[in-house]
């Protein structure tokens, strides 16, 4: 079975097919927002797809999409995901790589007649890219979605997920009963871009992800004084700015003392009022974003990023208010599953590195259930979420090939 | 004469008075926008109080308002003024105190019969606030109003300066003809709050201005790249915000460095893009204004200012543009009034400094064709431009005094 391989030639067709639903006329960027028209389209054609390949497809109370290969049901089953659901002007990878790459694989397994001993289950999840503040379909499925949470939930203009899942048929309680029993599945894995520029820049076909890294989101105001910029000696100011300034100064020296090489910081949204030029600006309301593969690290770091803060303000005549916004857990991937991942990477010529994800995915939610591993390709200069978001074919190729290796391992013995 | 002094109850009772006309009726603020219906209202009032002062009023082409007290009018007269328009939600003081207080010594004057031997003439000057990005009226006093600047200013709104002359009976040929000759002026003294805290903070009744500080307004931006905060390693990124903050971090050392003590820099309004939480910002524009009495610390400033930015976007890979968006120059009160102030403060026992003016005022221009000088009294708290400034009527009344004195002595010797 060791020249199985997948045929680029049959993802790039599904990629290209799935691409033009929801694509805009006038740029060449798609949305499919979770829900939408599009999205439903783009899962239509994927169930589709999934029966053309022999697969037994069905809709859980979230709407994931699931095929499953193989007969011994009563095993627990691979599962191979990822989602359709895009970013608004997206590029044609992202989550839908991960979806054709694994039916590709699947219909390999199906064509080849691959004796499996355990079921192998192909699941587009719902909402990834986060309409209601998470990921809805991944969350369901590992059962973190609470009954309040789906009662409550709304996007930013307002609108309800449960409207929209009523509008499929779906109800609260089927949407509970997405959740599967950990018992049920014996791993998990997920094909994905990078979304960085790790992999580019350093010439390597994919990427083995060891952790996903987990995420702390503070909202920071520090309060001074808005007094005239010509007349108010500098010594007397209470300059809220000025604060943000040392603040951003020290992001770096605290990543150095405290973090690791896969540790990140970043104030990427500041208001600034009164906002005028000749006014010393009185209040700065700001945003942190911090990551880091463990949760040792991302607690050292938010003491630092506290300490120094309140430095700073004593310093400045300043006074700070922290609000945290969301935080994200880091997990770590399968060690078996990395072991077996690298030594089909090796077997099969593929350039490769052990690495971090810095961006959070449906794997992060599965990885509290069962043993997940993740395939990261090469996203061109960094970019995703943008319709320039590039993979050379031959390297998702390789990824593909790299999978439905790892798949007939986990699958058939 | 020297026992001569002003009533603060007449003083107090104008005022109070005056904040009657465009006083919000909801809040404590005031709003007299020049050449709005509440602005007119107050110079109608205003021209009514010189009349009744024994003062032969007028008003020139930019609706500057005029009252002339004495005789020989052939000879070089003194000039008292300041301006009764208003910034939005302001105090009863500002440019108003400078007004009613002028009024007051001149009515003195006429009262005790003084034997003028130059004319006192008394102005409001017309837009100080900058309506229309600049001292209307006293630019036109001075000449400094071009014909192609009065056919093209528009305030924010788009409402043109022309338009609203014609409302008054005014053409531009009339507001060119506002102009005075260098020769018909001796002097010219303003008595202003200070909108700063130096007077309040070091309990000090009056100061005596011996410079109006120059201001150069730039708008920079830095351009950089926008990325995933999660996914783009420290090394890799090119983060406009951190350049903005090794900038501001910057300017203490910059004025330390390269300024004096009357030196200010403020980047007082910044804009982020795309200014999400989890995008590292690509882009950042932010304004730079910087002041400071003398016109070499100012260009000596400006280099160390944009040799800092090029090294900054060196070392971050960014790509900078600075715009000059305006530039006031420096102006020096002149040394006769100077000492006259000062010696008169001696006598009349009142405590003072000498210190430079951090804002722009209608003096700047005066400044330029005639020998200036200015009164401070202090601003609580250093506030101005908000219904909380305030002033103790004890140091009204002995600005008013100084004032009173001075002129005294400039007009009657």
């Amino acid at each position: 079975m060791t020249n199985l391989s997948v045929s680029i030639e049959r993802i790039k067709e599904d990629l290209l097919d799935l691409s033009e639903i929801g694509k805009n006329p006038r740029d060449r960027g798609i949305y499919r927002m979770a829900f939408s028209e599009a999205d439903l389209a783009g899962k239509d054609w994927l169930q589709k797809r999934m029966k053309q390949a022999g697969l037994k497809t069905s809709r859980d109370g979230v709407a994931n999409i699931s095929g499953v290969l193989g007969d011994n049901l009563q095993e627990p089953r691979i599962v191979v995901g990822s989602h359709i659901d895009t970013v608004p002007c997206a590029g044609m990878l992202d989550g839908s790589l991960g979806v054709v790459v694994g039916l590709e694989c699947i219909r390999i397994l199906q064509e080849q007649k691959v004796s499996l001993v355990r079921p192998v289950e192909l699941i587009a999840f719902s909402d990834e890219e986060g309409r209601f503040g998470g990921t809805v379909g991944s969350e369901a499925f590992v059962g973190e979605l609470s009954r309040v949470r789906l009662e409550t939930a709304r996007d930013l203009d307002g609108v309800r997920l449960v409207d929209l899942l009523r509008k499929q048929g779906l109800s609260i309680d089927e949407a509970l009963r997405a959740k599967r029993n950990a018992d049920d599945l014996r791993a998990y894995l997920e094909l994905h871009i990078e979304q960085g520029p790790v992999l580019d820049n350093s010439g390597l076909q994919v990427g083995i992800v060891d952790h996903i890294t987990g995420l702390r989101s503070w909202s920071i105001t520090l309060q001074g004084e808005t007094n005239h910029a010509g007349t108010t000696p500098m010594e007397y100011r209470k300059d809220a700015l000025l604060g943000l300034a040392d603040f951003a100064h020290e992001i770096g020296r605290i990543l150095e003392e405290v973090g690791t090489e896969n540790s990140r910081a970043t104030v990427g949204k500041a208001e600034i009022l009164p906002g005028a030029p000749n006014s010393v600006p009185g209040r700065v309301d700001f945003s942190l974003d911090f990551r880091d593969p463990t949760t040792a690290i991302l607690t050292e770091l938010s003491t630092a990023f506290d300490r120094t803060l309140l430095a700073i303000c004593r310093r400045r005549g300043l006074a700070s208010e922290i609000h945290a916004q969301g935080e994200i857990s880091p997990v770590a991937a399968d060690q078996e599953i990395v072991n077996l991942l690298t030594s089909h990477a090796k077997s099969l010529n593929i350039s490769h590195k052990v690495m971090p994800s810095g961006a959070a995915h449906d794997a992060q939610l599965l990885g509290k259930i069962t043993s997940m591993g993740m395939i990261f390709v090469p996203s061109k200069g960094g970019l995703s979420h943008s319709p320039a978001e590039a993979t050379d074919w031959e390297d998702i190729e390789a990824g593909a090939n790299l999978l439905l290796h790892t798949l007939l391992e986990l699958s058939s013995s």
